[in-house]
């Protein structure tokens, strides 16, 4: 199979999969995903992921029923089934509530226990020297942005203006403050420091956000986690947009305008460390 | 049939209907819907559901292809294919943008045409003389809070709290302005004024706060279309909460408070204008 899908148990290539239309996805949004890269066979950061998903569920209050390891052997299971035809995948995967009803309150346990969707794609990784162009646009956004839910119409709605406009990505911003991508995070380089969005509700805690904050340890680039303005934004040396599939690029131009190019050493860096991090690990 | 789904063509008892996985309502929340109730096999207020329906994929520019006429076409096949056992249903239906590998860009409609999602189930509308009971509650929602969207998980979540804490309901509100309920307008009655919150991104243009404020036009009430305070609120001759399952049921108690009660006369002659009304277009 060059992709694989799997709902609670059934496998089969994606397009001929279904689901019950009484899944809580469906009409509520009501669940949590994650998704990540893998070179070849081998998951990039599959810990960093899983951790993130397991607290989701948490937050979110779904009474997941799979352990950690027993989820990461489905993975591996579906990824044997996977002919070697692809260079790179997206392995995604989410969890919802149940299948119920239609019922704002949450379904007992034994109504209903959480269902399991998982998807393996084919991909192309972002190559290092692509630079990106990005246009900013109002962060209209809810209160949950820490928890990767199913809930991501302004996300979507947000792509597409940009995909319009000929550019690749959001800068969103509340009130003037850059929080993070329509599906990526984004920092800046300013004066050799690195700085990015503190972790709250407004942004995703990303894992390659993470990984580029222990890189910066590792090559003694400070770093600060405060908000950055839109015009701290234009004005800085770079701005890096990061997530699974795009590992650290930097922007050229916002709203038409050029940004960026100020810190190509210390870019190149970070990314060198952070691409070395990846194949390393995808070696194994 | 007891209850009675349809998928883009498919008509099968709910619980046996499935759907494609990469229906973008299952992993973005991408689509829209309305529901409204039946009293026996006679949908209420239909025209002002389709209206907004039909504004709701205009505003996120899902380009749905079943002309109003056809979709109502639809309802009635299905309606007739009901055994009269309930006193009451909920139609409820919803369109995605469409069936697609997951990308936030739209897919373009020569790839993928919007799908349509219906179901039919037994309801009990809410008796005239129940009284209910509301937590306040933080309205972490996005600001497309006037369309009708798949995005529900604040509304699920705020939900269950109500529920957890034995109350009906909640009275969201933005930096201590009352917004709506979690699934239902609020409107208070004070001083012998009927005030609501405007049309604004922040509420949904709810059927039977359209209605009240009609009826409220032929009972000399005058009516105020400004937000009013969760002080105002609990400071109210009565709180009146309304949907499409609720037509206009007074508020007695918020965060454990008593509230409400100072009005009855005002509040029966609502009630009964408005009762009158679903009775009288569930007769034709």
């Amino acid at each position: 199979m060059k992709n694989i899908g799997f709902y609670n148990g059934t496998i089969a290539p994606i397009e001929n999969l279904t689901m019950p239309v009484l899944d809580r996805a469906v009409y509520f949004g009501d669940g949590v995903y994650d998704a990540l890269y893998m070179r070849g066979k081998k998951p990039f950061a599959l810990n960093d992921h899983l951790d993130r998903f397991y607290s989701g569920l948490e937050k979110l209050e779904i009474p997941f029923q799979i352990p950690r390891d027993d989820l990461a052997g489905i993975f591996f299971e579906m990824i044997e089934r996977l002919d070697e035809t692809s260079d790179g995948y997206t392995l995604y995967w989410q969890a919802s509530r149940g299948t119920a009803f239609r019922n704002h309150l949450f379904p007992s346990v034994e109504q209903s226990k959480p269902n399991l969707f998982i998807m393996i794609t084919p991909r192309v990784i972002m190559p290092v020297d692509k630079t990106l162009k990005l246009i900013t646009y109002p962060d209209i956004r809810y209160e949950l942005c820490d928890i990767k839910t199913l809930n991501l119409l302004p996300s979507v709605l947000a792509s597409q203006r940009a995909s319009e406009k000929g550019c690749d990505e959001v800068a969103f911003h509340r009130n003037g403050t850059v929080t993070e991508c329509a599906h990526n995070n984004i920092s800046i380089l300013k004066d050799g420091v690195y700085r990015t969005h503190p972790l709250t509700n407004h942004i995703l805690p990303g894992t390659t956000r993470k990984h580029l904050i222990l890189h910066c340890g590792e090559l003694g680039i400070p770093v600060d986690e405060t908000a950055f303005t839109v015009e701290e934004m234009f004005a800085a040396d770079e701005i890096i947009v990061t997530s699974v599939g795009t590992l650290c690029n930097p922007v050229i131009e916002i709203d038409g305008k050029p940004v960026g190019g100020k810190a190509p050493e210390l870019l190149k860096k970070l990314q060198t460390a952070y691409w070395e991090r990846m194949l390393r690990e995808t070696s194994k």
